[in-house]
């Protein structure tokens, strides 16, 4: 059944702005899907004699939203950090935990020594959980290989996720996220691995390519040459900018285009500027600054100035191990400012702008007809009751999908 | 099935301090159970020989905790406030939304609307909700109601819930909990209703009496008249304290020895050691500060002033709609200074203190058999891992729960 009617839409975002507002809320609406493409939206009293017939729905004054677009993830790894997330919580910092062995060096011995099996099998258990929170499209990012096989392996399980449940993956190559222990003495000898063997070979496997530019990671100068070999082999550029100081991660999002500009917690207002002059996405993590105890990432500023943004949740077993959209889109309306509407956006039209998927988080005709019928009859819901699975059903490519 | 041997247990949460440490952790444990109650607690290895015979449940390594005992909430209600959510996110304060016909007032007017098959379907389904994340014990109050009729209403559907569900209930008697627009102009009129004739018909549908004493509710004067009306009728005291405001509710919760004071986000030092010596349990709700985007509740400086500290969710329609506590046990850690093994104390044991049940919320010979399986090795996973349901398998009295 990929052609459906879906009737009695208590509330519908369509995220269309020629609708109005926002989010372009229709009520008492109808949507016709056709070949798992959204081939209608209006009012139900005036559903075109052509879909009339499809296999009807009715959504019983629900709300429909489109599906969640959750665009910057690590989903694919080994172990997890809990002991780390109890010493975090005794005062250490997170520097000092990636200093003495813990960190991202941790999640990659154990990633690397899983066995491929093993990862594509916890990594789909996270995928179906995030599916049936109401997550149509992930991103996940190599990241804890560091060497041309384990990235490879990541990239690989990243891709197959695909092939057991009803969800999209955008795979994303992060072979710079930290220098690995074995190059720990020739900096320079790794990122050379990254341009000259790592991406030509990943070029094939993933659609952008990823570096964590900050302290303690990559500097600019090597961030600008990985980006710049990354997109000679197609790759398009994303960075985790200014996440632990004010980098220069920013100032190159903005020098190189990069699609999107992830975490931005040290900003300046040159920054800002750059950014949206580039057009660049700022991706914003309001469950990672909940989880770590700091500031929440500046949301309003960068909304105000014009930035597109998305939310996401930077599922990960160091920083967030979260997996719910719903608990992002309610953490950054109680924590980032942002408003439910705004919150909304960021976690479907934003997400897929930072992915460049013209076809998701809207619900217009030629959209992929992914959507979520909730159980309440408003949006709101999702923020008003954090903690609470509000997604009733999850419609993917015109497929309600069991979860 | 109420006998049972769990065998496979990873890690056991006991909170029996003679195990050692505050959670009295256990590991490759297994728990007898018999007629619903624990029959015995140790290590695998020395099961006696008259419970190797029970039916047995292998827990394949995962952890195991006590079911959570969420001590304070309002779970009867109609209606929902949404839109006065995103009034606040607008930046209204609670105070002025009270004042302009929302808040409590516009609940008070749903409910009295509802019926009594509405309000008993919602609150089931809502209670459902809450077990299948692990509430195996509920606090449910009056308090939307504000006449005879509508009190006695909501105190029998909250007793009604256990009739279907696997949920214990502990029905709390709130009519003061504003004061109705009726009795606007006749605050006396109102209180001595609640005094001569709601008290005495309550007194044989609740456990306890609570009063929301605090700035524009209740007066100490009038807190204290109804408490003692209510003593005589053998309802044991709590109080909504310290909320809004410093308001003396905590320091009345310590002369009349209130089983709990709730809330308590303004205190001086003064009022810590009167809760003290009254021995009275301060019960916090992380999650309320989070909705309403204020300071987190004070518990690391009570738990570190020995006064027992539980959490719950206090929910709502208006300041909290959270039903679930492992967001509660997350929330907590993450932003009101309680450790893991701190906060998951307090949402199981120090819930049941506030309940005055001494046979809950500890895996000890003799206790109920309320006990959680969970999707983990460890409690850790609960707040490590935010808005993942980590609760595997629900054991109520003995038998494991279809949620």
């Amino acid at each position: 059944m990929t052609d459906l009617l879906l009737t009695g839409i208590g509330e519908l975002v369509t995220n269309d702005p020629s609708k109005g507002g926002l989010l372009g809320l229709l009520h008492d609406a109808a949507v016709a899907v056709k070949g798992g493409r959204i081939a209608w939206v209006g009012a139900e009293s005036e559903v075109p004699a052509e879909f009339r017939e499809l296999p009807e729905l009715d959504c019983g004054g629900r709300a429909v939203t489109p599906g969640f677009v959750d665009c910057h993830t690590h989903l694919v790894f080994g172990g997890d950090r809990a002991d780390e997330f109890a010493r975090r919580l005794r005062g250490e910092s997170y520097e000092k935990i990636m200093a003495t062995g813990g960190g991202i060096q941790n999640t990659v011995e154990a990633t690397r020594a899983a066995g491929r099996s093993s990862l594509l099998n916890d990594t789909v258990r996270r995928a179906k959980r995030m599916l049936g929170a109401g997550t149509t499209t992930v991103e996940i990012k190599s990241g804890y290989g560091l060497d041309l096989e384990h990235e490879l392996l990541m990239l690989g399980v990243a891709t197959s996720v695909a092939d057991h449940l009803a969800i999209d993956v955008v795979p994303t190559f992060l072979g710079a996220h930290v220098v690995p222990s074995e190059y720990e003495n020739d900096r320079a000898g790794y990122v050379q691995l990254v341009i000259e063997v790592m991406i030509p070979a990943a070029a094939g496997h993933a659609r952008f390519c990823d570096v964590f530019c900050d302290v303690g990671a990559f500097s600019v100068d090597e961030a600008r040459r990985i980006l710049s070999a990354a997109q000679e082999h197609g790759l398009g550029p994303r960075l985790h900018a200014n996440q632990l100081g004010h980098s220069g991660g920013a100032q190159l999002a903005a020098e190189i285009g990069a699609v999107s500009a992830d975490h931005l917690d040290h900003l300046v207002d040159g920054d800002i500027a750059g950014l949206r002059d580039a057009g660049t996405v700022a991706v914003l993590f309001p469950t990672v600054s909940l989880s770590l105890q700091i500031d929440p990432p500046p949301a309003r500023r960068l909304w105000d100035a014009g930035i597109p943004v998305a939310i996401a949740t930077d599922c990960n077993p160091g920083t967030s191990y979260v997996e719910n959209m719903q608990l992002v889109i309610a953490i950054a309306t109680l924590t980032a400012g942002l408003t439910p509407e705004e919150a909304t956006w960021a976690a479907t039209r934003g997400g897929a702008r930072a992915l460049q998927l013209g076809d998701k988080g809207h619900v217009t005709p030629g959209a992929a007809a992914d959507l979520l019928m909730l159980e309440a009859d408003s949006y709101l819901a999702i923020p008003y009751r954090p903690g609470t699975d509000l997604v009733r059903m999850v419609i993917k490519d015109g497929v309600p999908v069991a979860t």
